[in-house]
């Protein structure tokens, strides 16, 4: 299924950048005075062939837990993963009000939680195994695990985009997965590991020094191929990680854009399009995260995020703040009159 | 009026944000996680004392014409003002859609447009004279006008406060009101012409050395008293800008929130916190024009924007937009969960 996934990804048809930008520039104000939401507006168009539209966005926040805690690189104990997730299904977390908000639906996936989740009929629960083992003494997980796990995220994607979805935003919950991220990232851009290491939910400066040396083993103990993207995610990766990698492939394999998160979305954007290339085209940098390594990220994507919020929450949290972005980028696209229709005279 | 207005203007009683960032603090997040999110939610819990409420914003789109056009300091003919004013009434506006995604009421406000306006129930008329007269060669207003127009703005923002707004957004439509704006910002914060005014709707490089030229004349011509903000206002300002200063001092008199649109927005609130420095305690700079001359508008408020979308209409559309934000700030206070209710370890 992940070939035929990354086959079905390819570039976008040229010039319909130029034709959609024609139609903004004829709307009542002067040509590009709405800046950043014309771009997210006619990327949008171009992705859509069409006018955009942000009717029902989806955020998947998918959850698992990380061996290499057991280094000691958290600041939360291990349960908090499955605590959370427990706080999502019952709608308490800050995902969950934003979303709401937002007016959008959070699928949250099991993709490998250590401790017990308290049962919840919507909890999709699709773990791989209980945790990571710890990339520090070893390969994080199988290859045959992570293509399972990217296929479960993909085949989660498609379905919600069969049942309508029309913006797909990318959350996590993982006690440890910052540390993940940050090998994903020195690994695949070539980033020093202290480039890319950051205080996650806020170690201390000796835990933050032992994390940058966890992330340093985990790398010369797997030895990553940067090339290879599965290589990388099985290597020093997640579960959830690798969920999101499959989010970010259905959304490219139907041209339906995808809201990253913050860093660790980020660093499972690194492993997609390390997978397929022309992923990147459907991704919105939705926030700068205040974690270090998303400016590596960011960079190897060549996208500039809309949102500066010193946020560092993940969750889909973000993601969530940037569908009312999106959306105005959609309503402004169809509901504004244009010179034409106002009868306002155009530049003198 | 105006007089008592300003005196009801003071300092926010001290304490309150300690206890709204505990509360902040206690919700299942890493502290601080959620960024500039919270400084938001902090802020609005000091002004109202309690739980942020953004329910009923209003978005105040006041529009007037400019005599200093005669000097050829727009792209846009004059007619421009009354054909966008008509635009708003008919909801056709960025400002409009905008705020109708926000769920906010715009109230469109004829201060002084120079050309007729198809009579519409939603116009709050309130003309001080058709146009300013041209700075460049004396006052733009008399200083009893500019009490007038402050006193009208406070008014309206009054009214709509007493029937429920908990939230006012600033907008405006004036072509040349960029000009008067860098006169303002240049007089009140010291800056040269040539640092605070920029291309407006987007004239070409001949007429923006003529525009910065005339913001020099105009500042030479009525030697503006930077510490008395009506002299200012009268001198170089504009009625539309004069009714955001009451809009912002009737804010600040209730301690309701107001949302600054971009440079002209700011210029008004130079001209408030020059007039009330307390006022300062309720402006919240919602985002970063390309204008130039808007950086040395906050550096003096003091403000930080949220959004930075390379943006530069005006109307109210940055305020539109971070409604949502400020809407997100207010739920995550109150719909979150906090550790203890949802049985989530604290740190480690």
């Amino acid at each position: 299924m992940l070939s035929s996934l990354l086959s079905s990804i390819g570039a976008l048809p040229p010039g319909l950048a130029a034709e959609a930008q024609r139609h903004l520039d004829g709307l009542t104000k002067p040509p590009g005075s709405l800046g950043r939401l014309e771009e997210i507006a006619r990327r949008l168009a171009v992705l859509r062939g069409g006018a955009p539209s942000v009717r029902r966005p989806v955020i998947f926040t998918f959850a698992a837990d990380h061996g290499v805690v057991a280094e000691g690189v958290s600041a939360y104990p291990q349960v908090v993963t499955a605590q959370m997730v427990e706080n999502f299904l019952r709608g308490g977390a800050a995902v969950n009000v934003l979303a709401r908000q937002a007016g959008a639906r959070v699928i949250v996936a099991d993709f490998g939680v250590a401790n017990p989740i308290a049962r919840a009929s919507e909890l999709v629960a699709c773990p791989i195994a209980p945790g990571t083992a710890n990339m520090a003494r070893g390969p994080a997980m199988t290859r045959a695990q992570a293509v399972s796990a990217i296929e479960t995220g993909a085949r989660l994607a498609l379905a919600a985009i069969e049942a309508g979805a029309d913006l797909l935003g990318t959350g996590e919950m993982g006690i440890g997965n910052t540390t993940a991220a940050s090998a994903i990232t020195a690994a695949i851009t070539g980033a020093p590991p202290e480039r890319v290491t950051g205080r996650g939910t806020g170690v201390d400066d000796a835990a933050l020094a032992r994390k940058v040396d966890i992330v340093a083993r985990a790398l010369s103990v797997n030895a990553p191929d940067p090339r290879d993207g599965l290589d990388v995610l099985a290597k020093v990766g997640g579960f959830e990680i690798a969920g999101l990698v499959g989010v970010i492939l259905g959304g490219a394999s139907r041209r339906v854009p995808v809201a990253l998160d913050g860093f660790i979305a980020g660093a499972a954007a690194l492993v997609a399009v390390t997978l397929a290339p022309a992923a990147r085209d459907v991704l919105f940098a939705s926030h700068r995260s205040v974690e270090p390594g998303h400016a590596a990220v960011l960079a190897y994507l060549g996208h500039e995020p809309y949102l500066d919020l010193d946020m560092r929450l993940g969750e889909g949290t973000g993601a969530a703040l940037f569908i009312h972005l999106a959306r105005a980028a959609a309503l402004v696209w169809s509901e504004m009159a244009t010179f034409k229709s106002a009868g306002v005279s155009e530049r003198s």
